[in-house]
């Protein structure tokens, strides 16, 4: 199943030109997530050819006005098309009173039902085939991360070569398939590596927002395929980093180190930089697979084998 | 003192990558004004070039959210830099608890006062020199359309001619200024036109919002320098024109003409149209003196000599 990802904004705080406020899309197979949802994101998703109309839910990390006020558009374009089937909008405590603002801010007449879910790191959601655990992050208010994980997919059954093997129809191939090594006919002993493929690792994409470096986000990120990572400041900015309750380039790259991610990708940039240059200069320096985003950079997640 | 318009979005209803959805920038000198601020109205400054940090006051014509989702953002922007200077916003009843719900809608440690005005027909506004009026139109919820005027300005009064002629120092070259003949120096009866130059007649910009043709537009748009109208439809869509609150480029053509509108911009095109091509053929064989507004169009309204 493909699994993309879309940066529909990339920039801290307010939008420029150059940068919208954040919002991430996430498509898998033939349904669409949103982590965080600023100002535009409509327009972000039109312009990145992501068919909105899929959306399934989304994801809030908390409710500061550059990652939560595109939602009341959005639901207002959802009821002028006539969408019928919910929407499930998950985030912290505060979720349930902020889309009950959203939904209120203008005249609405909605088609659908808008649903609200508080979360936390104690209650991971189950979604589509999909697990999403959350963690608390260190910022000024509280702010969660989110892991989105795919379970592992077990190997293709050659059935066929199981039978000329000797094993018998029935239960013995589920347990080939679980792993355990069962008896042919003749009494020869099939391993499962003699029938079963290799496994694919369910993919995962890990999600900061706004942070400090902290040891959840690491935990969060633990051998994930791609961590997305609060990047506001250069090391310039290290303490105002700090004061603000977001993180450095190098900082965002120590994390991913640390939680030995495959790649890194930066983001949330202050607007006061011109171009992400020296980010990605500090970054690579702590940890080579880094990455800057920008507004509209779309990338598919490979699938990858099972760990050995 | 210069007098620019700036289309900020020109489309109906939601936003496409083409047109973004309701708000108009007037500039008049140092000030800045809105009418209407659809989401987006503060990148769409910014991509005009538009010195968003002079905003004075904020029209609304009503609180449909194609109109009206653009302001928590500017406000949260505006608490981001630091603002200190009060804005105004003003719109039909419903705007006081509209700016109380956009100013609570996320977390908001403002550094400046917003101060909503209920307005109405019967109670102009006097804003740094020009008089906003406002008329009722015709829609589904109440709809403000607004006439930004400014004031007639008088010649300019040739004091040292006056001296010549015989005109004494004092009461007597203010009422020659004020279009009175006076008596010189030796009983010499000097008129105004010989001494005092021909004067400016103020500009006005008139901006009807959502609506079917109706009188007060009509009324509202007299003589006035430009119109901006709703061409929501074709006429191959006059029926739903009409069932949707909204007008064809030909009536609002048709309300120019009525008006004795020097120009007519079309605006607030239904998504469904790719281009303007028919409003506009269809408008100016009404009301020849018809242009097509575009995302980003900018131009400046020129002075006028005085009626004669």
């Amino acid at each position: 199943m493909d699994l993309r990802l879309t940066f529909l904004g990339t920039g801290a705080g307010y939008p420029t030109p150059q940068r919208n406020v954040t919002a991430l899309a996430v498509e898998r197979g033939r349904r669409l997530y949103l982590l965080d949802c600023g100002e535009g994101t409509l327009r972000a998703l039109q312009a990145a050819g992501v068919g909105y109309g899929r959306l399934r839910a989304v994801f809030f990390s908390h409710f500061h006005a550059d990652h939560c006020l595109g939602l009341p558009g959005l639901l207002q374009t959802f009821q002028l098309m006539g969408r019928e089937r919910r929407l499930d909008i998950y985030g912290p405590p505060g979720v349930k009173e902020f889309v009950r603002r959203a939904v209120n801010l203008a005249p609405f007449s909605p088609t659908f039902c808008t649903i609200a879910h508080e979360i936390g790191p104690e209650a991971p959601v189950t979604l589509d085939g999909l697990t999403v655990t959350s963690a608390w992050m260190d910022h000024s208010v509280p702010v969660l991360g989110y892991r989105l994980q795919e379970p592992d997919q077990p190997g293709h059954l050659d059935v066929e070569r199981a039978r000329r093997l000797g094993v018998p129809e029935g239960p013995a191939l589920g347990r080939l398939k679980a792993g355990e090594t069962v008896e042919g006919e003749g009494g020869r002993m099939v391993r499962p590596e003699e029938v079963v493929g290799p496994g694919r690792s369910g993919r995962s994409l890990v999600f900061s927002s706004d942070t400090r470096p902290n040891r959840n986000v690491v935990a969060l990120a633990a051998g994930a395929d791609l961590l997305v990572h609060d990047s506001t400041f250069t090391e310039a900015h290290l303490a105002r980093a700090g004061e603000t309750g977001h993180s450095t380039a190098a900082q965002a790259a120590a994390t991913a180190r640390d939680a030995g991610a495959d790649t890194l990708y930066l983001w949330h940039f202050s607007q006061r930089y011109a171009d992400p240059d020296t980010h990605l200069a500090e970054a690579r320096a702590v940890f080579p697979a880094t990455e800057a985003a920008a507004d509209g950079l779309s990338l598919e997640l490979p699938g990858k084998p099972a760990a050995s």
